[in-house]
């Protein structure tokens, strides 16, 4: 066993500066959500099977972990035509749906607008790869029973105000409206059974070219006469090129137009080909761009037929959610680097009850106060409690009877 | 599906005021531990399924919730005979075997003697009940690399540091060392081989009292006679009344009255009949006890022998783990119940890039603040806030061009 001692494949232990840095970092996106009147919520890592399994996850569906019934009989296992057939529960895929089925449960203890902000980990069996984890950390705000523009008003101000406050200033926010989507295929003449993939493949422009979508159009039997020509200059679309086109859902774009408006310093950008993987969206779309990264790093958009598969009645509901595993490298924290904290050295025949008298006294104003024998090779060790983290240093001797006798050296 | 949408048995969801409450609360546990000079860590929620079920988590082994692989054929799933063979990984049930197997993966970049803070949630299958839940919150440090009492020394001197934080002065630890028991029983003339039998029976004396005790001793052919008495007496032992005792291992016993002397601040108290469940303690064992209630609130000690299951070499460990979900509802903290932000009440007509505006300049000054529209029942509304935990309230009007226009008025 000892050979290959390490995490599940995919999954990660976080070593006590990245852990401490990660913290700080969310510690920095959840008072910011907080200050704009989004309240934390918690739902558990595991929903029933059946409920992730409704359709709602789009194919994240399939990469879903499932946790196995217990008490599974011999009768039971020999019975099973199917894996799924033996799980009742599965680890979330992302936070969407088990905000969905948490508002059905508490909606009457919630109020009319419900405001939530979930930081928490999803799981998801994709292969490996680099960026690509298999245990990640999502960083969502939602908006429900908000059917106005004020509920994608307040996710991209709180939001744009996150990026602000990581450093992130390079952003930008691409917006669209599925209604210009569903406007700008009819104009092309997909037919409306077609739409759904239609979407799929326009939504690959960034990875296959203008070429690539047109032949893959072509192949659904979408006609590409002047098609290129027209997503070349989609490509490459303002809010001042479109205001005019012939394709444009007019009352659609009015609405975009007046959250850029309303959110001068969000950085708004209006791109009519942003298509958002996710097939429960009704409305406004969004995403993270970065000019270093061909990825974004977060986006949402309103779902307002989605509370509704649980509740019963429809409720509408719009989102934000940033991929923080892909945020977290970016952030630059001011005074990463510098040390915290103090370090007392003891003999191995100091007092215990001097040590522990002097660690309170310090822990009780505040000071991070680690007590550490004094090694053989004390320039190394005293190398490694740099690298930890440490700031100063003080030797405890039998002399030593407060705080006040320490002599402070610092670690650098 | 609408019929009955709640979390999975056993599982909770946490609503606003909840959530924030047990974060306050986590995160003072978290900066106590961390002032006492130990680092906290993360671990993937998941472990392989062998180095869960390799016989170091006790019984909790059996309530592991099981995480079926991927991709399982027809075939695969006809030829098993057993559903394990089916998982692969597990959801954690305690944080001490991530940590092992944490140690082994890392070992060579951590310092010679590792402090470990982990808080994090478990999972258990156990049968739901009052109190008792199938994903609770456990708040562990452990120390790793340090084989004498120091060790103990300092995690007993930090958690009695929390306790104290948390207002919990009623509480107390009890202390025992192993060695102790394991002369207790030879001085009963307890075969070796019945040892962790007899230990598991003297583990219920709070429940079954001594009569109890001596039945189900008898049963397993430990002589009896005396041993009422003999019960009764350990029961109500003090550190001063059993000093002359035959049965006691006197070296063991002295290294706790070193821990006890070094530590005049934790309110350790001796009690030869603490067992602590697990079987992979090898020294000392403490207990936090609370005069309300008949349960601990948490416990620890020393198991050297652990950490060499995955690592293949021995190396001395000792942990303390508190039970979050018992400690966060005897906490009460200071300035409880009184708001926090403030909600700025707007009309239909209100132009929204002046909300944002508003927002992001009270915001930017640290202050909470919640855009809410004015609705037709403003008492209701005022009332629901309150609840919500805001302090106060202003209405946003025409006129209202900056944060200094607002008159705040009190929501109590």
């Amino acid at each position: 066993m000892a050979s290959s001692v390490t995490p599940p494949r995919g999954m990660r232990d976080f070593l006590p500066a990245d852990k401490r840095r990660r913290d700080l970092i969310l510690d920095r996106i959840r008072s910011t959500y907080r200050s704009f009147g989004f309240d934390e919520i918690e739902t558990p890592v595991a929903e029933e099977s059946d409920r992730l399994h409704a359709g709602l996850g789009g194919d994240n569906e399939k990469l879903a972990f499932a946790i196995m019934k217990r008490g599974i009989t011999p009768e039971k296992l020999a019975a099973a035509s199917e894996p799924l057939e033996l799980a009742d529960l599965g680890l979330r895929f992302d936070l969407t749906v088990p905000l969905a089925r948490f508002y059905a449960t508490h909606r009457a203890t919630l109020p009319g607008v419900f405001r939530a902000i979930q930081i928490a980990p999803v799981w998801r069996a994709e292969r490996p790869q680099k960026g690509r984890y298999r245990q990640f950390v999502q960083c969502d705000i939602d908006i429900i029973g908000e059917p106005g523009p004020m509920a994608e008003i307040e996710l991209l101000s709180a939001t744009s105000a996150v990026l602000d406050g990581l450093g992130l200033a390079g952003t930008t926010i691409r917006i669209n409206d599925r209604r210009i989507l569903v406007a700008l295929l009819s104009h092309w003449g997909v037919p409306v059974d077609r739409f759904d993939h239609a979407l799929v493949i326009v939504d690959k422009l960034d990875k296959v070219g203008v070429d690539g979508v047109v032949t893959e159009l072509a192949s659904i039997g979408v006609p590409v006469d002047g098609l290129a020509e027209a997503l070349g200059e989609l490509s490459g679309a303002t809010w001042e090129s479109v205001a005019d086109a012939d394709w444009l859902d007019a009352a659609a774009f009015a609405d975009l137009v007046s959250l850029r408006d309303a959110l001068p310093g969000a950085r708004l950008e209006f791109d009519p080909t942003l298509v958002r993987g996710m097939g429960y969206y009704t409305g406004t779309i969004f995403e993270v761009a970065h000019p270093d990264f061909g990825y974004s790093l977060g986006g949402g958009g309103r779902y307002d037929g989605m509370i509704g598969r649980f509740l019963g009645v429809d409720v509408p509901a719009a989102g934000f959610s940033l991929g923080f595993e892909r945020l977290v490298d970016l952030v630059e924290l001011s005074g990463e680097g510098s040390g915290d904290g103090v370090v007392l050295l003891y003999d191995a025949g100091a007092e215990p009850a001097a040590l522990v008298r002097l660690q309170h006294e310090l822990a009780a104003h505040g000071t991070r106060v680690r007590l550490d024998r004094k090694a053989k090779n004390l320039k190394n060790q005293l190398a490694g409690l740099k690298e930890q983290g440490f700031e100063s240093f003080a030797t405890v001797s039998d002399s030593t009877a407060t705080a006040a006798d320490l002599s402070f050296r610092s670690l650098s």
